[in-house]
């Protein structure tokens, strides 16, 4: 090679990028992670993340499969999607919501998503208009701050009430909210809290939005994974109260996140999205976005129209099992409180004081990687120091193993 | 439903998302596809779009079919994946991409994406620096100007030579260039003009790269799809003279544009992307950016693997036919002058002084649609008025009968 002379590389990263993307549970867990002990020949007890399909028993039903194969192998899908998605996907997806709601949906409410993450991403870019800010549940899920972060929405954050069935404080958003405030997220089954809210605390939700003028964020990647006293409830039955976006996938009632198809819809049989121009700059965005494969697209008629009931009663028997043994065991660990039996995940308050040289939430967990091999989330990762997130979607026998080590490991640090 | 007041909603569009959607090619093809006549007969011919997989004759292989449907059927690839992508996938990629390089990538070189548009869109983010500038193509592809508008990259445009086969102008390069230029983007093989770089150029680009202390952006999304006198090389060739992002997919070669499956590579033997941190922060944008589907991912070893040289002959044979047919049938048409036989796509000089009552490239795109439902793309769309882009990845008949409609059209509306 010809010697060249050193050069003063001018490109430099953008920070934006930087600040946003630390905002991200994947960045806690790989912290907790690298803490885990190598020579510890135990199996891994991963309590700490959201994905439990590759546990055998949670795995994704064959209709499933073969909708996919059927779609790729009749070439019918190859070409590129239109950027909203593909008709029959769209319609299957207005009409498997509209079984739920007061009204019908149209496929052009429906926008098809790379997975819920992607519709987060579509909200909360269209919204972020120069000067608005976003009202955001504490705790909450971490990827809504990191796009609020990259687009420079400003972020305000109101309680979710542990004392109260972990429902939104609505005294404290109508004192947050100003005349700049342009939405409200909803996560409902509650991530990480596990809660599901009721009827008529929805209701209040959306008439408090409509007092604000502001649009309510359903992100409904739970929906119908529940198992406790509380139905699910779209938010989307009070559209007509409030415009309402509500966000959903097939990868947690289907057990297929890694095939990241979504959706996000305008659940607003008013049509003020459509009038204030939202929906126009829904379609912009995605014009420059990126689209879920055309195949999967293609599935998704089959999909939604065809798993049948057994599977979805399978998997809720599973994880109501799991819970009640998550819930009881916990019970069992002095420094461990769970406010209320888990609906969806569960979320319990870590006492430190009661523990003898563990700092905190992330402390607890570090050292809980590093001595027991289980993997579980720090509270701050979704908003709040000293709670724990334990997902319990994984096989029973995995869990109780975990459980126990967690036991052992708090007995271990008992304070004398 | 309760009584209540009319509300005035606070939420407005965001304006940034409207600005940067509004530069696509999309727009562009549908203003066009509106003006089609529905009470026209014929079939209409699509010269307008390089997706060439709805036609039987380029149809993806069943190799490539059985690779996906294999890997769902495993079910090993339901869960996330990690957010560069999957290692087998990501080794494959690099030993791909390393047989025609004279040093060897590693897998944490390479960077899995939605197709080659969300590797343009990780790379126009990175490098958006405030106050920065990069170096764009003229024509180009319009994605790169939407990215940059999104992200406020300042852009500035170097000419394409017509009479030097499309080659960029290196001169102007320089004098475009301050102290704040951060790339320069490099369509090869060229897009929209079908030119493919010969290895000096590609060579003397670099030394440009190096002395103006830039990154090159080598979008290679039609890298092998070539049928001319000159070879494709990869800029990353160069790579040690200049660090080059190479960025391409599976799209174009193997004919499946709907699978969305690309990459951004570093190709940077001397690994000045990672001493700048940018490599830090493509990992941290893509932490917060979508994902490709996992079961894809996993199928991507075998489709690199095992495609068979047969399939790849065949596309290129029927490309190079389909040229030979719109080169020759193009030079009958008066007011068309194509300077150079395409080694590409087509991309044809429209004469508009020759003819009555069209105004420009794209009054005689929407007539051609309208009058004789035949789909161009207008130069414009591509960032030069008064050409055209006509692709001609379709099958031989569609295009014969195409290009004879234009024909017609333009002696119908010659000047007298």
């Amino acid at each position: 090679m010809e010697n060249y002379e050193e050069v003063k590389w001018q490109f430099k990263p953008n920070k934006r990028v930087n600040t946003a993307s630390q905002i991200t549970i994947r960045g806690v867990l790989n912290a907790i992670m690298s803490a885990l002990e190598p020579s510890d020949a135990r199996p891994v007890i991963p309590l700490g993340h959201g994905d439990p399909s590759a546990f055998p028993c949670f795995r994704a039903s064959p209709l499933a499969e073969d909708a996919i194969a059927n779609a790729v192998r009749s070439a019918k899908f190859n070409s590129y999607s239109p950027t909203v998605g593909i008709l029959p996907a769209r319609r299957a997806i207005a009409e498997y919501l509209s079984r739920d709601l007061p009204y019908k949906l149209s496929p052009d409410d429906v926008f098809l998503t790379i997975g819920c993450s992607q519709a987060i991403e579509v909200a909360m870019t269209v919204l972020a208009r120069p000067g608005a800010n976003i009202l955001l549940p504490k705790p909450g899920f971490p990827y809504y701050e990191a796009h609020a972060a990259f687009n420079n929405l400003e972020m305000r954050h109101f309680e979710l009430l542990a004392d109260r069935g972990w429902e939104v404080d609505l005294d404290e958003v109508e004192s947050l909210a100003d005349e700049n405030t342009v939405a409200i997220v909803i996560i409902n089954p509650g991530n990480p809290c596990g809660n599901v809210c009721t009827y008529e605390h929805l209701k209040k939700v959306a008439e408090t939005a409509r007092r604000l003028g502001i649009v309510v964020i359903a992100d409904e990647a739970y929906a119908h994974l529940t198992f406790g006293s509380n139905p699910f409830v779209p938010m989307a039955t009070f559209g007509s109260i409030a415009p309402v976006l509500t966000l959903g996938s097939i990868s947690k009632r289907w057990m297929v996140p890694g095939w990241r198809l979504g959706w996000l819809v305008a659940s607003d049989p008013n049509g003020y999205l459509r009038k204030t121009k939202i929906i126009e700059c829904i379609t912009g965005f995605l014009n420059i976005s990126s689209d879920p494969a055309t195949f999967i697209q293609g599935a998704i008629p089959q999909i939604l129209e065809k798993t049948t009931n057994e599977f979805f009663d399978k998997i809720i028997n599973l994880l109501r099992e799991s819970a009640d043994i998550c819930f009881e065991k916990i019970k069992e660990i002095n420094c461990l409180n769970c406010p209320q039996k888990p609906e969806g995940s569960m979320f319990v308050k870590l006492n430190t004081s009661l523990l003898e040289g563990i700092d905190n939430d992330l402390d607890f967990c570090l050292k809980l990687a590093k001595e027991e091999s289980v993997v579980v989330l720090p509270g701050r990762a979704v908003g709040i120091t000293d709670w724990l997130r334990v997902t319990f979607a994984i096989d029973s026998s995995s869990l109780a193993d975990g459980l126990k080590r967690m036991n052992t490991f708090c007995k271990r640090h008992a304070k004398k």
